[in-house]
């Protein structure tokens, strides 16, 4: 099993998808980090409490940090803001 | 000033309503709560990150809970997720 964390990045597809993907990478490390950016913040928030609550016992939230991108370039460049949730499993 | 943390809920309005409300709860307590469900959640980490970037330098985010509450009644009822960011001045 990996060291690295494995990352799962969430967009605007369903919650279950990415709760998926979550339990998918759990195979394959012992991190997991969930990131988002603007309005898929909140579906990030969803995704890890839907996994906590339905899917993954022991699943633990190591860290929450919130941050700003900027995206685009020149006169389009704009901040978004960004969310990244370590998560680990309670041994 | 007061030693509990005063409370900010960011809704639906503009972003900037709450960043002014942030700066003002800061002129009461030494720490704020901002609190924010569903799809506000994205605009909660959007008026932090205003806050910190562009109004109050010395801004820290002390911590960060995610969790879940139980909104309607009966047939109604459903699961919200929840975000809590709890914040500071560096001295």
């Amino acid at each position: 099993m990996s060291e690295e964390a494995e990352t799962v990045y969430v967009g605007s597809k369903p919650i279950l998808t990415y709760v998926l993907a979550v339990i998918n990478a759990f195979q394959r490390a012992d991190k997991v980090k969930v990131l988002a950016r603007g309005r898929a913040i909140s579906s990030a928030v969803d995704v890890v409490e839907v996994a906590r609550r339905s899917f993954i016992e022991n699943l633990k939230i190591e860290n929450i940090e919130i941050g700003t991108e900027t995206v685009g370039e020149g006169d389009q460049a704009r901040n978004v803001s960004t969310i990244a949730i370590t998560l680990s499993k309670e041994k």
